[in-house]
């Protein structure tokens, strides 16, 4: 028994030697398909990306270090250089939303802090340059009139927005994923969007993650974005491949 | 060695003291209800537990490492001793599976490995002790006429089946969760049953993940439950909790 | 009286002789129990309640006949009076949600009339008093700051917003339904929220429908309300178990 | 104000009359586009459609009267004849599914009836030529290795199975529509794919439904079918237009 252990362990290892885990494990690559590819930005706003938004202290090292803030600008002008069509997925909380019996850890902690807040759906008061709006520079891009907004995500995941229909509803299927934040918001989506039969190419620089003490959410992020995803981008490749593809 | 170790130490509890992050991310904890609460185990399945598995390569020492095997165990064996409802989630893929025109990087190396094959949704030829089957020491607790077994999981999440449904047909709200593997269907369930409004409490140590050059996915998994989970026990407290709460 | 019965149970009994179908269509019911059970309506909006709703000319006439806006009025008020959690979720359409490139027939025409059109979900120009707006009288119903006003649903069920997550977060199983418009958003909701496992109990005269050439909507609503509902109640059958309920 | 409505009401009645209904009602159409489209059928099986079954006493009128089995059939043999890909969504329920605390009044009935009743999702002891078994004449358009049966949908929507997951990863995103039973299945089917961004043109012949005292939901499912869908066609129809597609 002992023997065929020793021996089924080596092997195993001759195998791993000869065949390195990188050769198991594939990457299938995604082919931007005009008027099939869209991009896809979550949580563009100035809670996570702005030096004065009440997450900055958790993410801002990782933001910073990623050059997360110039990539997503990369990615939204490339595509509207290119007519792609751009969709956002934010991250409101509402008053009532405060009423929740029950919350995960983020989720209370997010609360807590009172990030994404408005004063309400049908008011837009206070909202102007509050943690909840859009990162400034990224106004012309999102307020276009063609820039596809859905409903807020409330949790993480698109499961409890329009995101799923409004790309259906205009034939995408090849979804070109960055924004806030790595492990949370993004990987959610990168999830869901799989779920419903969705490629999805990751830009892994185009994102950032809370660092805590509890971890690094940014390298989770990045270990799971090369294990489900389609393929795994950076910034460059991306808006290059992009350019590309009109 | 010492002395990196010592200072490394001291600079990580300095890094503590001068950065809050830890204080900011709570343990909102999980009650549990009789009758409100039930054990999940995803993919209880011989292709990730028996050294036989198609995938025992890659999990095989993180399976070992968390006893993970015996500590799914002692939570089947709790549940079953206080009458708290079993519910499971197999992975299964059928002949037709094979005819999907895109995958992501874990699908793609699942169906090239034969991972979870099953000759048809309606016959279990070759199926008894192949890799899609049982755990052969679970058998007791998965057959014994009570435990809900649900439709299987097709890509890491409940989303392709009706999981979520017979959770809500017994009054169910609240799940403490367990299985394989820990980043992909553990944590994809995880994410989705907190998107459907449940309580979750992961058993970090009733599950492993694949360890491949491209990452350790067992630690991002950690990661992410301790951010995202309403609470993360050890298989010792989840089976003392659910020993006391009869 | 007695008599009375005694002929009611005689010829009801040869009508299940003769047609046992009857016998068949059980009636599970629903029972009220106080921080489980909510109110929810949906699409309480001028352009389908208002006579000068664009909706008015096809569903003015069942509106009138059921009493559906003095209806949804008592449920509104009943609710409030005993503190049970109410839930509203409306219809809108943003200016890019005409850009979709193909519609069912309903989609359709509802675009085409511009029904629940609003300049943009991060603005409320030309929103108040608009066929998007709230029936004025049930304003204080819905403003109070309590009731929880899901993200508009897009099609006609609940798949496109946050509701199940909104109703879950607050521990609700069991809804009781009203709202606008019977065959298409009351009843989407109803069957969705039923393959989310909750209970449904649908108010059967606060709700109507279209009748066009094509046919009597509230007719078709009846009939799927009787099959799949867990009961059907009138708005009289519903205040007063509301009010028992407390 | 008297005069108003006068005057309104006149002019509605000439807007009506110089403008029926029915063109109140578009008909956006479905063009069948080869590799996109897909033909599926729910629960083509014995309870329904075969005098033995257990819900005939029901069904039986309006399954003959529709020719629903021969048209079934026909949609079956035109879809194998041009290489359209074919889907199945069966219902099945298990021994467990008994256990569930709460139901709708048709989910009641079904289980009070043992409709679509399996031994278990993992042995096919008793399967063949029941209740639950697919129609004999349609087994060899559904076993034919090609055909993509998706796993049961448990209440009467693919919300709870992996059908939308299996036509995404084809590519398919039109399906023609037909199957079991009208009002309950059918419709849930239509209803969710279009909430899912499908285009959906249901065959109104090939489906029936049951007609009890309650009302006849043959009749709901035909009004619901052209409020919603994005077009009804009759079996002659969809078999011309599928001949014609490739």
């Amino acid at each position: 028994m002992k023997i065929q252990m020793i021996v089924t362990t080596i092997a195993f290892t001759l195998v791993t030697l000869a065949n390195p885990a990188y050769a198991q494990l594939p990457d299938p690559g995604m082919e931007i398909v005009p008027g099939r590819t869209a991009l896809l930005i979550t949580d563009p706003q100035n809670d996570f990306l702005s030096p004065k938004g009440v997450a900055w202290g958790v993410v801002g090292k990782s933001v910073t270090d990623n050059n997360t803030v110039a990539n997503i600008d990369a990615l939204f002008k490339a595509a509207k250089s290119n007519d792609m069509p751009v969709f956002v997925s934010p991250h409101y909380y509402f008053p009532t939303d405060h009423g929740w019996q029950f919350e995960g850890a983020l989720e209370k902690l997010m609360h807590n802090i009172g990030m994404f807040d408005r004063k309400g759906a049908l008011t837009t008061e206070d909202f102007g340059k509050s943690g909840a709006d859009w990162l400034e520079q990224y106004k012309p891009y999102i307020n276009d009139g063609v820039t596809v907004v859905s409903s807020p995500h409330k949790i993480y995941g698109p499961e409890t927005n329009d995101l799923v229909l409004q790309l259906r509803k205009r034939g995408i299927d090849k979804v070109i994923l960055g924004g806030m934040s790595a492990n949370l918001c993004t990987e959610s989506h990168m999830r869901e969007l799989m779920e419903q039969g969705f490629e999805v190419a990751v830009v892994s620089d185009a994102t950032a993650a809370a660092i805590v003490e509890e971890g690094n959410g940014y390298e989770s992020a990045l270990i799971n974005f090369r294990f489900i995803a389609n393929t795994v981008w950076t910034t460059d490749e991306a808006v290059e491949k992009i350019n590309a593809s009109k």
